[in-house]
Order: C-alpha cells, then sequence, then structure tokens
C-alpha cells in the first residue's frame, strides 16, 4: 500500500515540467482529417512512445491502414485491478485561422480573467491536454514510489476526430492484449469550475449528407427562375420540415426507443445549478432551441436531436449571381439517447428527403458515421471510488452526469471488449474545443493530474 | 423612296466581307470586368469608330469614368423617323479556357450538325456579332442607295458586362444628342430559329443577401444541440416558408402591382410552340416549379418569382464536423413583373424574415440592386412594322414575347430620355452566351442583317 500525499506533492512539484510537456505535444500538427498532416500524426504518436518509454512502459506504435495507435503496459502489483486509459492525440482543423488569437501550435499560459490561467492551442483540451493529465499521474507515482498502483494498458488513438475508423478492427485484433477489468476514458467536462463529474449517459451520431441534384447544369434565373426546380429552395424547404412549432422532430419514428428519463434523476439535475443563462448566456444566447416543456440539461443529456451542421449550394461569393444551381447539399446529424436504432434514423431520414422531392429531381446521401447512444450504470464500485477520489480533490463533490455528445469508443469497449468504462474529465465548456482559439484551464490540467493520482490510488484500496 | 431588294442583294454579296469584319471584331479581347483588359475594351471602340466612320457616320470614342462609349450619327432625309441603335462591344471573361474547343477569341466558321453552320468565339453572339448586324445593314444601304432612309444615332456602351456603370451619368450629361424617336436594342433573342420575336416585357430584380446569427461562436453539437439556435435551421425554416404548396410566394404584399395578362397574350403565347418538355427537356427537368395552373411562358415571362440564388453556413468541406455554426446566409432574388414596387419587395422580405427569428437572433441584409419591371406597348406604329418587317424576312411571322430577366438599359431610355424601345435579337437559347463555347448561328448573322434593313426600309416608309 503506498501513499498519495506525496504523490500529490510530486505533481505540484513537476507542474511547470508537465506544462512543458504538454507545449511539445501541441506544437505537433496532428490534424487526422487532412492527409497533409499525415506525417505529423505519426510524429505525435512517436512523441507519446518516447514519452511512455521513460516512465517505464513498455510502449510501441501501431500501424493501421490510417494513422497509427500507441499502446503502452505498465505492470501493478500482485491482485491489483488492471485498468485501460483511452485518450486521442489527434486533433481538429484549426481553419479559419485568422480568428485565434494565438498562434494554435504554439501552447503557451495566458491570465484571461484575474485569478484564471489557461492553456492556449489545439488539442490543450481535446484531447491532447486530457490524456496528458494520467501520463504525469502515472510519472509522479512512479517517481515516489518506484510503481504504479494499479496494472495499466493506454490506447492513444489518433483518428478520434475523423470518426475512428480503424479503431474497432484494432480492439478486435488485440482483444487479449487490451482487455482489462474497466476502461477510463479522459475526453468529457466537468460540470462547472468546482464540480468534478463522472459521465453515465452519452448520446449516439448518425451523421448524413444529402445533396439534391435539378437540374443538368446551373441556370440563369432570369431565363429560367419560375419554371425550373432551385435544388436550394427544395433542401430549405426540407430540413425546414424537421422540426415543427413545439420543437420536436417531425421524422416518422424518430421517437421510437426514446425512454422518458427517472423523475429523481431529472431532479437531480435540476439541482446541479445549470439554467438556461448559465448554459446559454455565456454563448450569447437565451432561449433553448431544443422540445418545449423539458428542462436545458434534459434537452442536452438525455433528447435526440436532429442539427443541420454544414449547408451550402449555388453562388456563395461576394456580390450577386443570378443563378439557379444544379445542386445544393447538407451535412445533418441526429444525436440519440437510449434505444433509438442509428440505422432506422438513417433510413427514416432518407425516406422523408425522398417524400419531399419533386419527380424530375434526385437526392444523394452519402452516410458519415452512426453509433447509438450509451447508458452506463450509475452505481458500479469503481464508479463510486472514483466519486469519492474526485470530491476529495475538488471543492465540491463530483456529480453523476449525462453527455450531449457522443464517444464511440466507450461502447465499441462495452460490444468488443466486454468492459465498462469511467468518463472523467476535466474540459469545461468554454474550452472552445473544434473552435478557434481552443484553451484549457490550468487549474483543470494540475487538479487533473492530482484527480488521476487519485483515482488510481483509490481503485487500488479494494 | 428607295427600294429594299438591292440592299437585301448586297447584303448577300458582301456576307463574306461582313464575317471578316465580325473576326477582326471579336479578335480584340474586351472583357470589361478584368482590368487587364481596358486596352483592349478602348482598342474595340477604335475599332468600331473607324468601321462606322468608313460608312460615313460622324463618330468618337467618348469616355467615361470606366471603358468608353462609341457614339455615331448619320442623317436621314427630310422627315424620316430619328432612331437610337443601341448595342455593346465589351464581352464576358472567358474562364474557363479549358473548356472551350475552339480559341475564343479566333472566331470563325463552323458546321455544328448538317446544314447548320455557326459563328464560334466569345462576343460572336453577346454582342459582337448582334450590333454588328446593324452596321452591316447600314453599310449595304449606304452601299445601294448614298443614304440610309432614317436618321440614325448609334450608342455602343463598353460596360454591359459590368453593370453599366457609366451609362446613367453618360445619358444624363448627353441627353440632347441621343434623344430620338425611339431606341433599338439589339440583345435579346429568337423564339427559335425560324421564329423571330419582339420582346415587350422584361421582369425586374431585386437581390437580397441574409445572414442570420445564432451563437457568438462555432459551438460543438453533441454539447449544445437541443438547446443553442442553429442559423441553419432558421434560415431553411424561412426559406422554406416563402413558397406554399401551390408555389405562391407567401410573403405579404408580395403580388401587389401583379396585373393578370390579357387572355389574348396567354392564347398567343400558348400557341408559340414552346412547352414544358422543350423548354425544361434540354436541361434535365420536366415540371414547372412554379405557381400550379400557369402555363410555362406565363411563368417565365409574366410571373414574379423568388429564387434562393446561393446558401452557405456551418462546415462545408469532405468529411464532416459536428459543429452548430454561429451564422448562416442566403443569397436570394426576386424577379418583378409589372407594377410591382423594389422598394415595398425588399421590405417586405425583411420583415418576413425578422418575424420569423428567435428572440435571441439577429439577421443582417446586404442590398444587392433592384429594378422595376418594364412592359412596352404592345401595339406602337414602330412595333408593328417592325414585325411586319421580321415576318417577310423569316419562315415565320414574328411574334410578341416577354423576358424573363432584366435588361436595365430599357428602363433607363425611359427613365431619362423618354425613349421607348424596341427589342429585336437574333440570339438563341443555344449561344451558351456567358459560358464556354459561345456561338452564333450563320443563319442568325446573314438574316439579321437582312432583317434590320428591312426594319430601317419599314420604318422610313411612314
Amino acid at each position: 500500500m503506498t501513499a498519495i500525499a506525496p504523490v500529490l506533492d510530486q505533481l505540484d512539484k513537476n507542474l511547470d515540467a508537465s506544462l512543458k510537456r504538454l507545449f511539445d505535444l501541441v506544437k505537433i500538427p496532428s490534424i487526422s482529417t487532412d492527409p497533409a498532416y499525415a506525417k505529423d500524426c505519426r510524429r505525435a504518436a512517436e512523441w507519446l512512445v518516447a514519452d511512455l518509454k521513460s516512465i517505464g512502459f513498455e510502449a510501441s506504435v501501431r500501424d493501421t491502414t490510417g494513422h497509427p495507435m500507441v499502446v503502452g503496459h505498465h505492470p501493478g502489483p500482485k491482485g491489483a485491478p488492471h485498468v485501460l486509459f483511452y485518450g486521442h492525440y489527434d486533433v481538429q482543423p484549426v481553419d479559419p485561422l485568422n480568428l485565434w488569437e494565438d498562434d494554435p501550435f504554439e501552447a503557451k499560459v495566458k491570465e484571461i480573467e484575474p485569478g484564471r490561467k489557461v492553456i492556449t492551442g489545439r488539442g490543450s483540451s481535446d484531447d491532447k491536454g486530457q490524456l496528458m493529465l494520467f501520463v504525469e499521474a502515472c510519472r509522479a507515482y512512479k517517481q515516489v514510489h518506484g510503481e504504479l498502483p494499479c496494472e495499466v494498458t493506454v490506447l492513444f488513438e489518433g483518428e478520434e476526430e475523423s470518426g475512428s475508423p480503424s479503431l474497432k478492427p484494432f480492439l478486435e485484433a488485440n482483444k487479449k492484449e487490451l482487455t482489462a477489468d474497466f476502461a477510463m476514458v479522459c475526453d468529457t467536462g466537468m460540470l462547472n469550475r468546482e464540480t468534478p463529474s463522472i459521465c453515465t449517459g452519452l448520446r449516439g451520431l448518425v451523421g448524413e449528407e444529402v445533396t439534391i441534384h435539378a437540374a443538368n447544369r446551373d441556370l440563369h434565373s432570369g431565363v429560367y427562375g419560375g419554371a425550373a426546380a432551385n435544388p436550394i429552395r427544395i433542401l430549405a424547404k426540407i430540413l425546414g420540415d424537421i422540426h415543427d412549432d413545439t420543437g420536436r422532430v417531425t421524422i416518422p419514428g424518430f421517437y421510437d426507443g426514446v425512454e422518458e428519463t427517472p423523475s429523481q434523476i431529472l431532479s437531480q439535475w435540476n439541482n446541479l445549478g445549470e439554467t438556461t443563462e448559465t448554459f446559454l448566456g455565456p454563448i450569447g444566447l437565451s432561449i433553448p432551441s431544443g422540445e418545449k416543456g423539458r428542462s436545458l440539461l434534459e434537452l442536452v443529456w438525455a433528447r435526440p436531436t436532429a442539427e443541420f451542421n454544414g449547408i451550402i449550394g449555388g453562388y456563395t461569393g461576394d456580390g450577386f449571381k443570378t443563378v439557379i444551381a444544379a445542386q445544393a447539399s447538407a451535412k445533418v446529424s441526429f444525436r440519440l439517447v437510449h434505444k433509438q436504432d442509428p440505422d432506422k434514423i438513417r433510413q427514416a431520414f432518407r425516406d422523408f428527403v425522398q417524400a419531399r422531392l419533386p419527380a424530375d429531381c434526385t437526392a444523394e446521401f452519402e452516410k458519415h458515421g452512426g453509433s447509438p447512444a450509451l447508458q452506463l450504470s450509475y452505481d458500479s464500485p469503481f464508479i463510486s471510488k472514483a466519486k469519492q477520489a474526485l470530491s476529495d480533490e475538488w471543492p465540491k463533490p463530483a456529480v453523476i452526469t449525462a453527455m450531449g455528445g457522443s464517444i464511440p469508443i466507450v461502447g465499441d469497449f462495452k460490444r468488443f471488449l466486454g468492459m465498462e468504462s469511467l468518463l472523467v474529465g476535466f474540459g469545461l465548456d468554454d474550452d472552445r474545443i473544434h473552435s478557434p482559439n481552443e484553451k484549457y484551464d490550468l487549474t483543470s490540467f494540475h487538479k487533473g493530474q492530482r484527480s488521476w493520482a487519485r483515482i488510481l490510488d483509490a481503485l487500488a484500496k479494494g
């Protein structure tokens, strides 16, 4: 049995060095969606392998048909639990670059308000900052005690922002090597700056791209306007029909499999202090856009949505062009909850579009991933221990929450490796992940390291 | 009183020489939208002045703040009418150059199907080919009779493809010099290869760009989806609401000032042989998209429209990004008829958008031009004479038509010089003006010259 206090002290002493390591990792532009950065993705994987080896992990870069995986193993004391820690080293693109206040790949610490420092840079939060918390916790443990309290396997992926095409085959091919007692995933956030949270509900996702084709070429709207089908008009009409006036989705069968959240959970959520004002105020909004009559946290954690993520058609440059486009397209996504079936939702959307097409137009569909929602147990022993460890570290006790986004890996761990996951992360809602000026609070980075050290310690203590 | 037959014979004899002159004019790349070709625009103007002088016109290049005008005067017999002929010597850009089968600036005659020859090249139709018809008609008249049957003023513009910024000031500054009994504009087309047409109705245009602003930054749809307003959804809903199920525009007051077209005109149009199949078939469509219960030609010639010319918002690159955009925008245009008021239509559209905005979102509007529709008289004496002259030349009698697009010069002649216009042209729908491989039928070029000679002759005959 080891003591946790000196490990926490060590993390405090290591903070500057750990920041420097994170800056080095952020410097590598490992943008997985853009083939131009493939070499950088590999460099990030190699950097992580070297760092894990320096701590004493047996680690290697593992090739896939896409960007490589990083796998590392470290033994633990006899009888201690075996945990698999997952994170991803790839990051989102940085465009539009002109909206960044600081270089996205030159991380630095900056005070954004009195007493609040943040780490700037792409990946500072999602997910380089978050995954390094665990690495730093292991490093400090090793430095103080010469061992880790649990057996640890780490899996760092390089395609999370690209839909993780290589992940399932990799899990299946390496099932024995990667299966542990449970997984730990650090890709989520805190309820607020004082309250850590453990996420037990994750919405699923269906992504679709629809292109409406009308005339066989772009047309002059003076000559053809009023006679020729306009694909932007058709697309707008279809998208406009997807929600009714109460914010419900009108696609037939869309709500099949959606369950009402238990009232005791809803009332817990109502007591978390999150209001329309606290949630929407910081992003400049004030009116929840979802189904009327539901609380804000229920809308984002336990209700399905239809969102339009992108639309384009016709002339979009400066000035004006009186053109009727030959085609127009939209990227549409559905967030799923409970037992909604991704395949059925996809088909129902396609049927909905087809039913609204003029007979002389066609629709083309492209599939962009699909995963069901996931509901984890509220009260497994490892969740209870983690909850206590987090409550010991932060000003307020940890809470059980759900999450609006999907983390497909959690479902994959369950399906392919039979593992439950512990979802703990220290991101904040204003981290601007996926946007210009991504940041990670210095407190998240510091107390996040200490939190993982405490969790490892708590899990080891049977 | 002069005889027309020898003038027509002279035109037949001159055909090869007239082709050579057109080729010389096409050779000058007078692209008005690109400053790199400013010298070429001036060269084209100088070429026209020299050619007009060779016929006996008193002609000159007239500077403007943009590309120069060409003005020429030729006296006519005492008591003969005075006509102003308008054309433009500037042409559209030629990109993408790789789609041209022939050099756009080396015009030539080419047989495209058995018995059908065309002149290839940028401007062969729009508008160098069309304006030279009139010049050739004058030349032949002069050669045969030593005089012209009418007093003729010509005005050739060099900025028609750039929005004619210098035209209104030039008309105002030279009102006395340019005012004639009526104007003749050769920038329109024939109903088909056998049927000449006189256009008496032109739709007006209102252009608007609307941008919907929601959150103060792009958001992750997993975190905020279901709570945060999505500007693409708001925009799609608004655009989707603009037409009802019968194809009518639902904006309040939109149809104010729209008149029902007289039944005798509608029945003339119904007998022109244009069907849904002939009009929409070549562009790959089969169902008129406008108001139900109206004929196809009525839809494009005499009914107003709302068209969406461009739309953009969110992520539009390859792949997928689960983003909720901060803004989305659309370019919208309205084709106007009869007495619809462009300012009222613009305001009604803005009110329509504002009324559908969630209270925490805003809309920004940008104006992109506006001009009312123009309805010329069906039966003025000069239109009747021109109609007879055209019917004498072509296999089928001339018809009175309308046009879906706008020709601002016609409204300017009316407003600034108090002149009605005669719109006669010999372009065909497949001339590909503004596109690669522009052409002009050799028959249009030959019989077009003869047509203008006949029209001048008919107008002189009181």
